[in-house]
């Protein structure tokens, strides 16, 4: 059998199916896409794709599926295509361009049901006897086994946390996987975990705690996110891209693109590329802004129009990023002790908790050039109507590179 | 400089002084006195001991000490030589005989200042000028840079936590050290961790979190630690060791004079050798047994002794363990934020609900001979009036070794 | 001081003059520069960049400088400097590009004169009172100090070998090289390796010597460099391409340069995408082909043409890879005994055989679309009038992803 | 499935027979034999046993024979439980005392026939069906099947480089032994290497070069060990120890008999406990001893006895150490290509030229108190009939501890 060689995982072992599908252009195509987007502004490590994480959650589905019993060879087949597929659908850098694509082509985000009925790849799931149609449901997480790759704990989450870590180089993310997936059963068509993958679980919980507050949400990896989000939708708005082409391109294209963009698009990938970034007018936690700041998620358009107008600034100098309160879907995973399922909330007093602490690091921002930055924290404040605090302390400083 | 390879920290350096105190008699005895007692049944790797821990912790005082400002030559090497002796007061198995020697000498665990004031390691304080009196202050944390050795967030405990996940395996109980080292400064007169320091010195509580829950406190280092200690108890009280010489011996004599001892010492001197441990025949937590149950942690002997006798066994049948409530002396730890120092504790939410799932974790126990165990906990639970459970979901099943 | 998280080596410090330098386009631009070209398509892992590498270089000469004795500060300044823009010159995908900058714009390779000369660069050199002159001095190895960056064994190659083995997951390309820092020392004007670094220096070779073979010299890597070198040297010579352009650009501008390319260099960056790379039609060593085929090195378009035309097949089908035999300058490093400097490869025996090692693994190959590579390989056995093997065991068979 | 973490290899699962087989005394007795000896007066981490060994080893096995075809379920059984009982009949110290014990006792080493047909071993492997003597010979390696654990590259050396490495921290000594495992086979009833594991058995080859270099060899050991042993036989002489109870004993006993030893016995156990230890007279390659000296490896008594004289000390006073020259067993390793078998050394041209290093690193010594050390070293010389050198450079300088 094939392997290849894995910084995280070690040696992947790839069966048939694995190599036709790692054959075509669609999949090869993922490795153009950065995994974490512009995280590699803070972490310059941070330089792995989407190619190299469906591998390795393929390679823990396979692990997984070791360990439960009786599932069918062909089926496990259909499930390794589907976790090495599971991302077939992201545009260039990933979330960055997911709104937009939601937006301007009314499709729900990573719908790969198109993409895996066309192709190079219906031409693979085909000679293997697999249908199209099963294999979405199994990646949205709709079937039985679909719940290895899509749900509360899934193979996915676990192979990105441990992935991101060994990037970016942020120790104490460190995830138990093995044990986790030893722990793993099937018990009434559920996937749930053994009581002994508690501290398993707990570990998953505490690196996505970790993760989130130094990685996913730091705020030089927002303010990035929100530049070239706003430059892509520039361009479709003047016509220099069009949206339905998004999801075939790759990250290469999309920078390509920026830069040939006029006006402010083009400025922006400039400043993207010599990072020379906006800055944080406004960065405060819920405590200071209160629960209805919220309500602006919807007008986030309206609110920059404003706020730019109240500060004297062009509109294009002001990014409003106000992310969703944090769900921790991991939180209703279910752990199986000897008499009951209960969810991971229950089990664990210390999971219970975790989220109030990331509602604690939650935060939404204003973010402008720096020669603006006094004037629009001023405006942004005042349009929000919050009192105190402005600029909270920042919650990590590796933030010059 | 000579210097010593350690599979943690890597490269240690060695300076005179500390060459000089390595050569003595009372150091090297620390190379045959396990870090962890009786934790490796449990795990096989755990076999590390206090003499590279006393190594480690001089290292991580020495890095911490090159980032303070305007600390005397003499004054680090007064640290470092405390650094490495601060633990050369243990007895056998350390935490193991620390409560008899206390007994049964009336002394003060841990008193070093008697030991640095003799023999081979005066003549090498003396020879660089440092006065054993201030060094043992410095050890017990009574000075102001003492504060780098015993103090909420120390680097003793730096080095023990990271250590014994290293030769645990325990992965998860990563401590960020070096981020947080970089991170401490003193202010006023107290030493105390930056704000930037706040996620490394989460690490370090989460890491002590899982190590209390994984090792220190699992019920297989308990149980063994409970048949050792009683071993020792039945020793002495038989006259088969006199308890002023404890300090003295290594664990190889321990064990040796365990081997030599007739009666109930020897059996369990046995049994220890070939991993026939008691069991539990309680193991509860606080919900059920009430608080209350606390009062019994200075009256174990009478409760061993009436349960044994409800339970219709030999007194030596039954051990009771009811260990100290969690302390978690590293909530009082000081950031310093731009205005002013508060307690790690309120810096960060995710602290101060670690506290609670300490709690949670809490176990007390009732261990016997298989045998015995339905008999013996049935009587603990009337001794105890525990209404409900009897034994709890045991926190980890690697417990067969 | 600014830090940032390298996952090689952990915390790095950034001063005033490397904050400046990083601030700068041209150093940003290395983001953007992969380290290892095409080898990710063997080692998905391998996609980190000419910037963190630029950084762990710094990291390493900021290490080495501790140890040695009074070097000013302003020494330290300029090393520190020259080591981050050591790489500034690379063009897109490093190494493949240098050959054809060099033949189409008649500069030395690497040339970083010009560019520490002009724009943000000097401007942060004259800043800091640092001589563009001296700079590039350094960088070139031609000062006593510069030989901490570019000399036999220099910290440019312990990064990258080290960094190198991190993201391909080739574990045990593992160099010592905190050991090799900590023993090496200026003894009349040179930089040279105390006795006691020995076996570090050993590992250093020995990690070369397995990344050569495992990586660098992988028939993959040379295969999918050859196609790229081809499809630029198309675009030069079409007039789609000016070559003086080559030093500006970065991977994502070679990439859709090629990408927009009309015939043969289009061609193969569409191969490239989607990994559709080219087979090895020959594949052979010096004991095979003979030590008088390293002389069509000079001559390896007219060797492409002609083996074209005997297998009747177009010239574009012919690829030519005939690398130089290794020269392994890390064995004539200084040691340091007690009585004399010897060079490496005397004072180890090890070392002394490994250029034969070297020399075994070397090979020379003809490659050509799948469909071709019968008649391409006969045609090149005849041209190079190679007697027995065509194509040797592979060294690897991570090749197919 | 019961688990135990390991921090080598991670999770090690553990079926019936070989839980059972470690709840025996034989077993849990290997907790107490030190892996290396004093290894760890060089290496302070070196303190693992006997027991984690046996445990890797029983986990690479079961790795290994996941990948080897139709093997029945039996035979599987049958090998796991000889990989946990290959060191079962190792006598304290493992490698100190052996010669001891073949010397006064006539059995050969080792000898864990009689061992696993008696006790608690006979009845744990009668009630799985498997026979003591089979047992044996797979452990010896007489079987097909027993290749596994006892031949050129086996997966008993395997377990204890990679230890070895993880727990002196001597990392450059790491074996890639996921990839060996993978590509060994059985071919013809032989166990061979497959051409794609070349490399990872070239890494154990060089890994067994830097462990002998740097620990198994290291003259710190060498001296303990001969200071050990010789304490031994003056005990064993004396009637303080019988011979026939060594391979009972565990380190513990070894060491408390040691310290009761009257005399000679009793004054270098002292002088073992307290790190004070004899120091090289003389330390020579073959280079300079001329081979003739290996001669005197069947005379070492006799030899100490004539240099004491010569030198005006006492016997007790001198310790002669001349090892035998390195074998590598390991190159004799088949590797198997495409068309034959081949011996490793033939495949790869670096392995072939490993043995003249290892011969290069080879070195005889007299040891004795540090007083004596001139007269010792140049009646050794005399003895010896050697030239030149007396002591060379040391291999290393991690002497101090």
């Amino acid at each position: 059998m094939k392997v290849v060689l894995d910084p995280v995982h070690g040696y992947i072992e790839l069966d048939e199916i694995v190599q036709e599908l790692l054959a075509t252009p669609q999949i090869q195509r993922l490795r153009r896409i950065m995994q974490l987007g512009f995280s590699n502004l803070v972490y310059p490590g941070a330089n792995h794709n989407r190619f190299e994480h469906s591998l390795g959650t393929m390679h823990l589905a396979t692990m997984l599926m070791k360990n439960l019993d009786s599932i069918e060879e062909d089926k496990k087949m259909e499930i390794r295509a589907a976790a090495l597929l599971h991302d077939v659908g992201h545009g260039p850098f990933s979330h960055v361009t997911e709104n937009i694509i939601d937006k301007y082509t009314r499709r729900r985000h990573d719908d790969v049901r198109d993409i895996v009925r066309k192709g190079e790849i219906k031409e693979a799931l085909k000679k293997h006897g697999i249908s199209p149609g099963n294999l979405a449901k199994h990646i949205k997480g709709e079937t039985s086994l679909g719940q290895i790759l899509s749900s509360e704990i899934d193979v996915d989450r676990m192979d990105y946390l441990v992935r991101d870590s060994h990037y970016t180089g942020v120790a104490f993310g460190v995830v138990d996987y093995n044990r986790l997936i030893n722990q793993m059963h099937f018990y009434e068509d559920r996937l749930v975990i053994d009581y002994g993958g508690l501290k398993a679980a707990e570990s998953l919980l505490v690196s996505r705690f970790w993760m989130n507050t130094s990685v996913y949400y730091h705020h030089v990896t927002r303010i990035s996110e929100a530049m070239c989000s706003r430059a892509v939708e520039y361009m479709v708005e003047n016509g220099e891209l069009d949206p339905k082409r998004l999801r075939q391109m790759d990250d290469i294209d999309l920078v390509a693109a920026m830069r040939n963009s006029s006006g402010h698009g083009g400025e922006l990938s400039k400043r993207l590329d010599a990072r020379k970034l906006y800055k944080r007018a406004l960065y405060t936690g819920l405590g200071e802004a209160g629960k209805g700041v919220l309500k602006y998620r919807d007008k986030i358009e309206r609110a920059e129009k404003e706020i730019a107008e109240l500060a004297g600034v062009d509109q294009e100098c002001v990014l409003v990023d106000i992310p969703k309160t944090p769900e921790m879907l991991e939180m209703k995973a279910m752990i199986k002790t000897d008499h009951k399922i209960i969810p991971l909330k229950e089990a664990s007093h210390f999971v219970s908790i975790l989220q109030e602490a990331h509602m604690d690091n939650w935060r939404m921002g204003a973010y402008s050039p720096k020669e603006h930055c006094e004037a629009v924290g001023k405006a942004a404040k005042e349009y929000f109507n919050i009192k105190k605090a402005t600029k909270q302390f920042k919650l990590s400083d590796l933030e010059k590179i």
